[in-house]
C-alpha cells in the first residue's frame, strides 16, 4: 500500500513511498485538515480573494506562458534528479512541495522582474500562473516515482533478478531508453482521461478536501500578497544557502570516494562494529532534510525498525546459519539470510498495506455515501441554495471560485474519446513491449481502471492519501496468478503494476490540481493542459535521468552500494511470491513472516483504538520495513534531522515553523542536484583522486 | 621579542608567543588604552565605586579564601593543560583571560549560591575574592608558558638536540619532573620581590595604564554588578555549550587516530597534493578558537607566511636539492631544507625583535622621563593635589581606590630581604641543576635582573606588552657566547634564558596585577600572596602537566606528530647560533637569512610609516615566521575561526562582540581539557580502534 510521489509531494508535507498507507498519515491529515478548516474558515472571514479582488484573471490560454513551461522544464529536470536519487538509495520520497513552489515562485519572479526593470514585462507574474507551473513540475516528476525506475520497472532488470534468484537464465526486461519512454507514453495519460469528467462532482459537488492540493493553492496564494511575498523571498534565501552548502557538501564528499568503502558515506561513526551493522552517520544533506520535512515519529520508527532487524533479528538469525538456512551461501542469495530481511520486510509492508486498504476504502464508501446523500438533499432546493448544509450561504471567494471554476468546460465526449482512442493504443502497443503482458490481461485493466482511478482520487480527496502503489501491488498479484509461472508471470504482474499505477496515480494527481487550481481561480482547462504537458516532460526526461543513473553507475542495485533501490527487490520478490507462492522462502522464514504480517496489523489497530495521545507514540510497520533490507545509517540521518528540528522548535517556535520546510528543501535539493555533475563525472570516466578509508587498528597495521 | 604567556592574557586579547612584539599590538593597545581612556571617563562619570559603595571591603586576610584557591587550583590545572597543548603544538597562546574570569567566577558563584541556599553561606562572593583567583590562576598558568616546556627546558631535552645536530652524543639535558620543579621553584619567586617596593610609583604615582589589567578589573567589576552578571550568566551559558561541544569532539577524534597519519588532524581538505605541503583543515576546535581572537590581520599574516614559505619558498628551494645543500639528507637534517625553516624563520623573528624591542625602549625611556619630570612637578604641590596635571582633582573612585591601595603595605625591608634569599639559594642550587651554568654567571644575571625587571613591568604598563622572552634572548646569546662552545656553551645560554625570563616576566604579571587589584579595591597584600601561592601552584604544576605529555606521547617534539613544539627547535638553534656563529648554516641559507631579518625590519618601518590606515594591512613578520617550520595548518584553522567571526559581526555585531570571546574561550578550553583524558589514555595504553585514512587512488588499489 504505497502511494505514488505526487500526491504526497502535495500532501501534508508527509512521506514516503511507503509511509503513506500508516495511520500516521491519516492522524496527521485529520490534524491538516482541522488547521486547513479553521485556516480557510479564517481565510473566509478575511476573504482571500477580496484581496485579489482587483487583479484581473487572465484567460486559460494566457495562464499557459512559455515563460511558465521554460522554467518547468528546468525544474523537471532538477527535481526528476532529487526524486531518482531518492527512489534509488531508500524510496523514502518526502514531500517536494514546499521546494517547487518555493524554486517556481524564484524563477519566474527574478525573470519577470529582471524583465520589468529593463521594460521588456508584457505580462506581470500571476498566481494562475504559478500554479500552471507547479502543477506541471509536480506531474512531470510524479513520474519519476510512478514509473517505478526504483520499483517495478527496475524490478524487472538482469541485475535485480539475478540477484533474487542467485544465478542467472530468468526472464527479465534490462532497461532501455526505447521502450520505457514508449511505455510510459502509452499509460501515463489514462489516469487524466478517466476522471476528467468529474471534476465538478469531486470539487463543486462533493466539496472534498484534498488537503495537500489546498495547502498547494495557500502556498500560492501567499506568494502574490505583499506579506506573502516578503515571507517567501525570505524563505527561497534561506533554501538557496542551504541549497549551495549542500550540494558543495555533495562536491566535497565526493574528493573523497575513489574506489569502495571510501568516503564519508562510510563512516563508521559508532565504531566499526556498529558500521558493519549498518549502523553509522553517513553525512547525506539529503537523508537529514528529509528527517527534517518527515514527521518525528516517522523517523523514530525507521529507527525502531533498523534497531530491531539489524541490531537484533539478523545477528539473532546467523547464529542459526546452517541450521535455518544453508551455511556457505553468497552474501546475496535469498535462500540465506538476504532472504529474511527481504521477505520480512514484505510481510511488514503487505500488512500495514492491507489494513490501510480496508481502512481507507471504508472511509471512501462511507464518504461517497454521505456525500452522495447531501449532494440529492441540496438537489431539492433552490439552486442558489445547492450547497453542503454546514455553509448555508455561499462565500465572496466560493462564489467567485464557482464561477470561474464552470467557465472553461472540458467535454465529456473528449475525454471519454480521448480515454479510447489511448486505450486501443496502449493494448496494442504494450504486448509488443511485455510479450508476457496479453492483450486481454490489459483489456481487462482499463475496464476496471477508470472505477479504481475514481476511488483513489476520491480517497485521496478524503484523507489526502493516494493508494496508488497499493492498486499497483493488487495487480502485481492477480495479473501474476493469471498468466501463472510458466507464462512468465512475474514480468506480467509487474508490467501490469506499472499500467495500473501510473492511471490512479495519476488520476489522483489531477484531481488535486483541479482543486488547487479551484482554489487559485486558475482554469481546469489550464490545469489539465499543463498536467498534460507535465506528464509529458516526464515521459521523456524520468527514463532519461533513470538512464544517466543506470550507466554512470555500473552498481545501482546491488546491496551495500550507494544505489542500493532497495524496492526493486522487494517489488521482483513480491511479483514472484504471487506467481509461485511460498515455496521459495527459506526454512522458517514463513512463520516469522506470518508473525511480522500480525504485528504489522495489530500495531495499526492499536493505533486506531488508543486514539492520538497515546497512538502517536506507537511506530509505523511502514516505516519500520525500510531499514530491514538497508540497514538504518539512513534513519540515522533522519533521526538528526529530526533532532536538529526539534531543537529548533524549542530555541524559536516562529522561526523554525517558518523556515524548516526551506533549509530541509534546500538540502535534499542541493544534494539531489549534485547527482547531476555526479553522474556526469561518472560518466566521463573522472574518477575522485583520494580515498578516505577506516581501517581498525589491526588491520591498518 | 616574545612576551610571556601572562601577559598577553591579561593584555588586548592579541596574542601568541611570538606576536606580541609586533607593532600591530601597539597600534592596538593604543587603540584599546584609548578606549579604556574614554570608558575609564565615561565610567568615572558614572563612578563605578558609587556603585560599590555600599558594600564592605573586606580585609585583606578575609579576600584570601580557602574557596578562591581551592577553586585556582582546578583551574591551574586546566589552564595549565591548555596552555601546555598550545604551547607543544604551534606556541600560539591565545588570551585566555575571558575564559579565566568566566570560569573562576562560574565556580564560585555557582558554590556560594549553593551555600545561600542549604544556609551555609557565612562570606559572600566579592570583586576582591574574583580578583584574587584570577590573580592565583593567570599567575599559576603564566609558569606553564615561561616555564619554557614549549621552549628553552624542553630544547635541552636529547630529542631536539639529536634532532638539530643529526646524531646522538651533544650535551643534553632530559626533563625529569624533579630538577624542572626545582629549578622553577628557585627562580620564580625572584621577580615577585624584585618589584614589590614600586608598586605606589607604578600604579599611583607614574598612573601607568596596564591595559590587560585594567581590562581585567573591568571585567570583574562587571561581574558583580547585577546586569554584568546577567550578561556574564549568559556568557558562561555560551562558553559551557561550545566547551562541552569542543570536548565531544576532540574526543570524537581520539577514535579514529589508530596510526601515523591517521585521523582528522590528517585530512587532506585541500587535496593529497595540498597536505603534502601542510596545507589543510585539520578541524582543531582550538586553533578555530584562537583564531576569532586574535585580530584578523594575525591570522591573514599566519596565513600569508604559510603561503610564502610552504607554497613557494620550500618547493623552490627543493629543485636546488644537491646545489643550495647536499642531496639525500634525513628529512630532519639541518642541514638540509629542514635548516632552512629552521633558520629563517628564526631571522624574521630576530628582525622583527630587535626593531621592537628598540622601539620599545625608547618608548620606555620617553615615558620614564615624563613620568619623573610630572612627579617632581607634583611633589612641589600641596599634597591633595599631586597628580598628574591631566586630572585636576582627583575622583570619587581614585581617592577610594587610593586609600584601600596605600592602606595595606608591603614592607621594603621583606622584599629586599626576600629578593636576596632566594638569590642565595638560587645561585648555590642552579649550578647543581645545570653544571654548564656557573655561580658567576647566576650573580650577574641577579644583579642586571631587578633593572630588566623594572623595565619590563613599566615598559608594560605603557605598553601593555611583556618584553620577557626578548630579554630571555638576549640571555641565551650573551651567557651563550660568555662560556663558549667548548663550555657547553649552549646549555648554559638556554638555562639562561629561563632565568631571566621567569624574573622579567613575573615582574611585569605582578604589576598588572597590583593595578587590577587597584581598580577592584583588592589589597596589594592579598594580590602579593595570591601571585606567590599561583606561582607555586605553577611551579608543582606546570612541569607534572608536562611530564604528562612527555610520557603520554612518545613522539613528542618531533616534526610532523600532532605536538611538534616548533620552539623547542627553534631556541636550540638560536642558543646554537649565539654560540658558534652562522657556521653550521647550510650554504646560501645566510644570504635569505639576511634578506629576510631586513625585510622583517623594514615590514615594521612601513607599519609604522604609513599609519594606521594602510598600516593595520602589513602583515605581521613574527606570526609570518611561526609557519615556516610548521606549516600553515593551523593557519587555515585561525584564518576559519576569523571567518566565522567577521561573518558573525557582520550579521550582529553587538552579539558577536558579547559572545566571541566566550565562544572562542569554549573551543580552546574544551579541546585543551580533552588532552587530559587523551593523555591519560595513552599512559594507560589504550589505544584508539580506528584508523582513518587518506590514500591517493593508485596507492588505494
Amino acid at each position: 500500500m504505497e502511494t505514488n510521489g505526487r500526491q504526497k509531494n502535495v500532501e501534508n508535507g508527509i512521506v514516503s513511498e511507503e509511509q503513506q498507507s500508516s495511520v500516521e498519515n491519516i492522524i496527521s491529515t485529520r490534524d491538516k485538515k482541522k488547521e486547513k478548516h479553521e485556516e480557510e474558515e479564517e481565510e473566509e472571514q478575511l476573504s482571500v480573494e477580496k484581496i485579489f479582488e482587483n487583479k484581473e484573471v487572465p484567460s486559460w490560454r494566457k495562464q499557459l506562458t512559455l515563460r511558465a513551461f521554460a522554467v518547468s522544464l528546468v525544474m523537471s529536470v532538477m527535481f526528476s534528479f532529487i526524486v531518482m536519487k531518492l527512489n534509488l538509495t531508500t524510496g523514502i520520497i518526502p514531500s517536494l512541495n514546499v521546494s517547487a513552489g518555493l524554486l517556481g515562485f524564484f524563477f519566474v519572479k527574478t525573470w519577470t522582474t529582471l524583465l520589468d526593470k529593463s521594460g521588456l514585462l508584457k505580462q506581470p507574474f500571476t498566481r494562475q500562473e504559478n500554479t500552471v507551473i507547479q502543477t506541471c513540475v509536480v506531474a512531470s516528476s510524479g513520474i519519476a516515482f510512478s514509473g517505478g525506475f526504483g520499483s517495478y520497472l527496475f524490478a524487472m532488470s538482469e541485475r535485480i533478478v539475478k540477484q533474487s534468484e542467485g544465478k542467472s537464465g530468468f526472464p527479465h526486461k534490462n532497461p532501455t531508453l526505447g521502450w520505457m519512454i514508449a511505455f510510459l507514453f502509452v499509460v501515463s495519460f489514462l489516469g487524466l482521461f478517466s476522471v476528467v469528467p468529474l471534476r465538478k462532482i469531486m470539487v463543486i459537488d462533493f466539496k472534498l478536501t484534498y488537503p495537500s492540493g489546498t495547502a498547494t493553492a495557500h502556498l500560492i496564494n501567499s506568494f502574490h500578497t505583499p506579506e506573502g511575498a516578503k515571507l517567501a523571498k525570505k524563505q527561497v534565501r534561506e533554501l538557496g544557502k542551504f541549497f549551495s552548502f549542500s550540494f558543495l557538501w555533495g562536491f566535497f564528499q565526493w574528493f573523497f570516494t575513489a574506489g569502495d568503502d571510501c568516503g564519508f558515506a562510510s563512516f563508521p561513526t559508532f565504531g566499526l562494529k556498529a558500521y558493519e551493522n549498518m549502523f553509522f552517520f553517513d553525512f547525506s544533506a539529503t537523508y537529514v532534510g528529509v528527517g527534517m520535512i518527515c514527521p518525528h515519529i516517522i523517523n523514530v520508527s525507521v529507527l525502531v525498525g533498523g534497531i530491531l532487524s539489524w541490531g537484533l533479528m539478523w545477528p539473532l538469525i546467523k547464529t542459526r546459519e546452517g541450521d535455518w538456512y544453508p551455511a556457505g551461501l553468497s552474501h546475496n542469495s535469498l535462500q540465506g539470510l538476504q532472504g529474511y530481511k527481504v521477505f520480512l520486510g514484505i510481510a511488514m509492508i503487505l500488512g500495514d498495506g492491507l489494513y490501510n486498504f480496508f481502512k481507507v476504502l471504508s472511509r471512501t464508501v462511507a464518504g461517497l455515501i454521505t456525500k452522495i446523500h447531501d449532494r440529492d438533499a441540496n438537489m431539492h432546493l433552490p439552486t442558489a441554495d445547492r450547497q453542503s448544509p454546514t455553509s448555508k450561504h455561499l462565500s465572496f471567494d466560493d462564489q467567485r471560485r464557482t464561477r470561474l471554476f464552470l467557465k472553461d468546460q472540458i467535454p465529456t465526449w473528449f475525454a471519454a474519446g480521448g480515454y479510447i482512442i489511448i486505450a486501443v493504443i496502449s493494448t496494442i502497443t504494450l504486448p509488443h513491449i511485455f510479450h508476457q503482458l496479453k492483450w486481454y490481461y490489459i483489456i481487462v485493466i482499463y475496464i476496471f481502471a477508470p472505477v479504481l482511478a475514481f476511488c483513489n482520487a476520491f480517497g485521496c480527496g478524503l484523507t489526502d492519501w493516494s493508494l496508488a502503489s497499493t492498486y499497483g501491488k493488487l495487480a502485481i498479484f492477480t495479473i501474476g496468478a493469471w498468466a501463472g509461472a510458466s507464462h512468465g508471470g512475474v514480468l506480467a504482474g509487474l508490467a501490469a503494476c506499472g499500467v495500473m499505477m501510473n492511471i490512479v496515480s495519476t488520476a489522483s494527481d489531477l484531481m488535486q490540481d483541479f482543486k488547487t487550481g479551484y482554489l487559485t481561480l486558475a482554469s481546469p482547462r489550464s490545469m489539465f493542459v499543463s498536467q498534460v504537458i507535465g506528464t509529458a516532460i516526464g515521459c521523456a526526461v524520468s527514463p532519461c535521468v533513470f538512464w544517466i543513473f543506470y550507466e554512470a553507475f555500473p552498481d545501482l542495485g546491488m546491496p551495500g552500494t550507494a544505489y542500493p533501490a532497495p524496492f526493486a527487490t522487494v517489488y521482483y520478490n513480491m511479483a514472484k511470491l504471487g506467481v509461485e507462492g511460498f515455496s521459495g522462502l527459506p526454512k522458517d522464514c514463513l512463520k516469522l513472516c506470518y508473525g511480522l504480517f500480525c504485528a504489522s496489523i495489530l500495531m495499526n489497530v492499536i493505533r486506531d483504538a488508543t486514539g492520538k495521545k497515546y497512538g502517536r507514540f506507537i511506530p509505523l510497520p511502514m516505516a519500520m520495513a525500510i531499514p530491514f533490507y538497508l540497514g538504518s545509517y539512513f534513519a540515522i540521518d533522519m533521526c538528526v534531522g529530526s533532532l536538529i528540528l526539534y531543537i529548533w522548535q524549542r530555541t524559536n517556535k516562529a522561526k523554525a515553523d517558518a523556515f524548516a520546510p526551506a533549509v530541509a528543501s534546500g538540502l535534499i535539493c542541493g544534494d539531489g542536484i549534485w547527482t547531476m555533475p555526479n553522474s556526469i563525472l561518472a560518466l566521463a570516466g573522472v574518477k575522485p583522486p583520494i580515498c578516505m578509508k577506516f581501517l581498525s587498528r589491526g588491520t591498518n597495521r
